[in-house]
């Protein structure tokens, strides 16, 4: 893989490289790590690239690989850039021929996810997108438990997303992902609910196999002077006529990444939460609540093709996101192949997921600012 | 103390009868514990009560308690019958000039809390209303460390209180509680925000200090058939600007009486269940989280005197729920010495929190019923 | 019931009161509070007794209450005194007629141990002891569940007892609890395996329904100045053949009061912790953990009759505490209208509980001052 | 690196590969998977080696790979056979100037420990130990705190590995591990101790920087019809004088992999668990615990550089594990560099620890055979 982004200092770009590493199944053969030309000469020299291999823009990057041999060239691109950087870049890989594998939210805003899904649809090409937190062993597990319908029908989802790096406005100072994910020329019309919210509603829907239909949103700007919502609470509706609380901070001082799920059915509920991840409870009306444990036999198949270690071996956020890497690569050797992606691999959040981040994050804004209760959610 | 209601099989009866005899210092000597004459005089049986003191009626007993000596009649009325009876006997009680320690909501309407009112008023007796999670010493300690400051600003508050006991209408069928409880006649315009919504509402105003000044409400009949609330969902503004969410459920299958809050202020969160009572949780910027436990000595004299073992022995319900009654007994002693209340007396809640939860009640349903999203938190 | 021991500033007798007290059945009638009669006056002054009825010694106090009418005097004695007192005020309450409820250890060592046990028998009076962590309703859940055989053949048991309160010699200083604790002339032999150690090997006993057979000690005195032992390590042998370990701490720095066992059978395994107690796991080889809570419809009738309050209102110490009350007043009940108490009124620790612990302790002390590894727990 | 053992189906060689691929600074470039070529064979097609540099057996590796050029062959070995092999393979290495990186126990006896010893000094190549427990940033953030004197002198260690793997005879019957394990051709003298009470142990001494200088053993083969030890309990003395407890079991049903150590100080105790490894508990007396996560800024720079993500998102075992794996690296870096290591690379445990290892093993065995209570750690 080629990565776009990523250079000293960045976050998110190192865990993409962990992740493509880690089975060993992938390799990093190229990049243009940042905007800045002998930044990323560094960054590339420090990750043992060759020179020619490190390039100085994401456009010289797609045009020169584009020129390689086949077997020589990066296969797919990585995308770990700020938010407006997400589409053009995406864009000009597709146009290049070369598959994309991008961060979250998909794009800077809505129009140019569904330009983007206009370019995957003609290019033919594949894309996927990091909603890590699907990548969990025990979130598949619980999937697979609600669609087969253990709980029965869902009636009940809260899921929310606290953290409190963003408490202060000291905290931004020196915070370089700050810096951007508070700009509105970055990170696109919403701080909080672009960064988390959306992962927070692509878990509800992804678990619950239910799509949001309506929202009624409270977005805020707690921290004073900042022009981007670091707070907000929505009143949610499924397709199913499920109710749903989404709720997601950046200012919950003290909380860390705390990503957490429950879904209520008619016989049964479940809960899962990010910072212990390898536990997921089910709850029943008159048995026992139940532990449910990473690596066990009585878990499916899909929680089982997604875990590298025996039970009691705690695997975390980064083995999450390395079964996205997986699944796509799976994709990836699929196409070359000319067959169809087995099903782990295409388990693995792609355009349409893109899109609809996108347009919850719109939804969501546009909800808050609005007297009107309920918003529904559009169809795109 | 005499008590109406809570005859044979009733739940918050007993839990009454066991919080005031706890501490030793209030004695239960009469009573007219079921509508039904025969229950009654089986239940005052069972208390170990002589028959002349067991009462067919509340209105029977108002009236022959009145004529005994001072040192003989009872001194105030514990009322414990479903809500809507719990004005009419409180009235007479107050009329024949006996206090009151209410079970909550405190009435059926907002109409009769503000006739309640008037009625203490008028008659200068003392009212008591048994919110019990106000009664945990770590809840107050919670408060204390919020009034202080030692959060700074409250910014966002995070109150949930979710059961599983109504999650389907077979549970509804042999539970005398539910039959109530869903029954309009019987249990007002909600089941699930007048059963522990208000009980949540009201933690959070107890704890911030800070009075919830606006509501957008979802509340819902998830089970097909009801006519009541069993969940609801609320977005919340406070008197000061701060944030945030409540959320009551009764059909969130599995979960048994699950009262959480967190609070989050500029500088620091607390978090505290009502199932782990002897815990609560301080959350910091950038140190490490802090672990309180009921019992030490770090913890201040409000918390202090209100825990009745040492560290390590837990606490629980009953013991929160006596220190209510304690707080009470501790007014009933003043007045009758002539005296203010002290400090610790003073702490239960009272006629003023009746009516503000009947007020929130009444609220929350209209707000849900609407389509307009906030609503203003109107002054009475 | 009368009281010897429990004054002012004492913690134990204050609990004695408030689980006598719970459920109204019990009524404290008379004590003698203190050795010294002017603290014991004022004691009973502020438990609201008639003056008669509080007694400068606990001779004038059996001596006294044995002249009343049947029906006015006490029924039976709580003693809440120091360690050495134990023995001498439960053989005169006995003397004098009177049953004997006892705090523990049963006595200052074996000797009076098996002398209070001739006497027990030889009056034919009723003795309870309080291991309280015994009251606990998913304490007898587990035990239930053990003795089914769900577990299959216990193999294995840790049960440890961490505190921290002497973990240095200040802590002592202005602690009356910890001065006699530490003094052999009032505590006895041990001071750590003596108070707490004890509790762990009457649990470990109870649950299992084994009994130890052999234990390989480790005492020590880990505070500089001391005499007697402030931890301790014990591995075991039960009847069956199971393993274990006990640890007993009061050095353990920053653990409250930490009482937790687990019992592994050939097919499952248990986990219970003092301080929270509502919650008892039981595990399984291949199937989900379950987490069993008390107040639950799945558990067994005998933890149901020593639950008060319904799922999700936590019980805790007060409420084990007034389990062993009310059964050993199920006892005296039975014993005056003389018929065998019930099943849930026999279920408080007695006599051979003092005996063995007793045993246990002197056991304990033998073992850990010996070269030789095992040594086997005597029969008496 | 080159890799012996690990092929089809093990599971220990599959997390070296993960831990050392993780950071992309480690590339396996051949193997001799098993001791059967043709599954060798297979095992290096699946992990895409060139099958040139798969071999057949670990001694044609050792030779053929000596006579590439410096900058193509292998720089170490990572032995990840069954203990029977782990002396021969290293011996095979060091011998052919290789460095080694080998699973645990070092070897099959004390013995052999002694002679690799004496051939590491002998060719003054690199010895590295993967006690993965040590790699944990909190396990380390522990010791620092030890060690920096925060706890004061440690007086009480308690350290447990429960597991159930091996909890029936039926569950060894279809387990390659199992059978290996309990088998004393393959595992040397001792299985429970062998397989998880060395790794207890070398905790122990880790955190506290003491080492273990008394023994007093209790191991037991629980499950009928096995020849080496499913569980054991070890009383310790450490050699400032300090206490502890040692507890490992393979037949604690339903506990996964459960290791857990508590450290008590004068004036504070530390707890951490391998299941939530991002959790570390510092216990004071009369402060609050507190609670230290993985990633925040007041942990160390041990700690810190042992972490690869952001607070709030778990690292686990495989991201320990490579820690490990990331010091050898450095170690072999500064080695061809002809340089010191520096502080980080220098944190894996070597040689010493493999001597020590085997001694605590061995002495623990005969501990347990004999009557004598107490036995000396010898000095090798």
């Amino acid at each position: 893989m080629g990565m776009v982004g990523g250079g000293e200092g960045a976050f998110i770009g190192q865990v993409h490289r962990y992740a493509a590493a880690l089975d060993g199944e992938i390799e990093l053969v190229c990049g243009a790590f940042s905007s800045d030309p002998e930044k990323s000469r560094r960054s590339g020299e420090a990750l043992h690239l060759p020179a020619e291999r490190v390039y100085a823009s994401y456009q010289q990057m797609m045009q020169h690989e584009a020129t390689l041999p086949a077997g020589e060239r990066m296969q797919f691109v990585a995308i770990v850039t700020p938010n407006h950087m997400h589409f053009p870049v995406a864009a000009a890989a597709l146009h290049a021929g070369f598959h994309v594998m991008s961060d979250k939210p998909a794009t800077f805003d809505l129009q140019q996810a569904l330009q983007l899904r206009e370019l995957v649809r003609d290019t033919g090409l594949l894309y996927g997108l990091t909603h890590t937190y699907t990548g969990y062993p025990l979130v598949k597990e619980a999937r697979d438990r609600v669609l087969a319908g253990e709980l029965g029908a869902v009636r009940k989802v809260v899921v929310e997303y606290p953290q409190g790096w963003l408490a202060s406005r000291e905290d931004e100072a020196d915070n370089k992902q700050a810096a951007w994910r508070l700009d509105p020329q970055q990170a696109g019309i919403s701080c909080c609910m672009g960064d988390i919210g959306v992962h927070a509603a692509n878990l509800a829907e992804y678990i619950t196999g239910q799509k949001i239909s309506r929202v009624c949103a409270d977005l805020g700007a707690v921290v004073a002077g900042r022009t981007l919502d670091d707070d907000g609470s929505i009143l949610l509706r499924f397709d199913n006529g499920a109710r749903g609380v989404l709720m997601a901070s950046q200012i919950s001082v003290g909380e860390e990444n705390a990503l957490r799920i429950r879904v209520y059915g008619e016989r049964g509920g479940l809960e899962w939460s990010q910072q212990e991840p390898n536990t997921l409870w089910l709850k029943w009306h008159d048995q026992p609540t139940q532990m449910l444990r990473t690596g066990l036999p009585y878990l499916g198949v899909v929680a089982t093709a997604n875990t590298r270690t025996p039970n009691g071996h705690p695997e975390g956020y980064l083995e999450a996101f390395a079964n996205l890497y997986m699944a796509f690569a799976g994709q990836v050797r699929a196409f070359e192949l000319g067959v169809d992606a087995d099903e782990r691999s295409a388990d693995c959040p792609g355009i349409d997921d893109a899109v609809r981040g996108m347009a919850f994050i719109e939804l969501a804004v546009a909800a808050s600012n609005s007297d009107v209760k309920w918003h529904a959610f559009p169809q795109h």
